[in-house]
């Protein structure tokens, strides 16, 4: 019997190339991984396989398929870059550096909150003011960092 | 021929009992997979499958292979979470973060500055000082993010 999927007019898609199979007109990856990019559909067929990248794709709306290839995409590229960690150590990485930020912010206001209660400033003009940007300035309004667990490294 | 992997003397790993295979003495699965959790394997299997997680961990020193396993695990939670994001959509998130708290920081320090600049402050003991803190701030020396490139979200 003759299938309904006719071959695509033009070239296949770079997941059909890799898994040496026809690409039809509803091949379910051809609309994110075009055939001059094979690199891409080859990164995600090496972490995540073909059959789990074709369950994810179906488990979100249709609209949301390029973003979730992209993401895809860029998982698999962080994961061969580095097999232990992947995007995790970014994200540890990432947690540690706010936390960094976080502390400097503290005492940046701390210093200012000091200065605020210390302190008589001169104007440009010449005049004087008393703590002219004190309602600026609140040490416990810091940025709350708690969206994400930390990443349990020994 | 008899094989030489006897079956564990205890019960399967977690990996063997879903994959419904024999649980050898050198199940690669085995030290990272135990019996009692078997939501970590359903996991990774899920997400990576089973032969593309074995694939990493062959790449890896053994060393490294439990962390590797719990970044593993960690990541395909995440995916299952949010299967269009994943990890991508923490790191996303983090990084936004990471910008204000930057932007926050450069403004606390600027007005450090001007601080610096535009007062005299009093000691505790009711002396004059000026600038006591100078050295301590300067606002080009804020936290530079470049490690990263930003996922590129519409």
């Amino acid at each position: 019997m003759k299938s309904h999927q006719e071959p695509r007019s033009g070239s296949s898609c770079a997941a059909c190339k890799l898994l040496k199979r026809r690409c039809t007109p509803s091949c379910q990856f051809a609309p994110y991984f075009r055939s001059d990019e094979p690199n891409k559909f080859a990164k995600v067929h090496k972490v995540f396989g073909a059959s789990n990248v074709s369950k994810i794709l179906n488990e979100v709306p249709e609209e949301q398929r390029e973003d979730a290839v992209n993401s895809l995409v860029y998982e698999a590229d962080v994961r061969l870059k580095d097999p232990v960690y992947g995007c995790i150590g970014a994200i540890a990485s990432l947690q540690k550096k706010m936390i960094e930020l976080q502390d400097d912010l503290i005492l940046a206001r701390a210093r200012l909150a000091y200065y605020v209660d210390h302190t008589v400033s001169f104007s440009d003009d010449g005049g004087v003011n008393m703590c002219p940007m004190v309602e600026a300035f609140n040490v416990q309004d810091c940025f709350s960092f708690d969206q994400f667990s930390q990443f349990p490294f020994p």
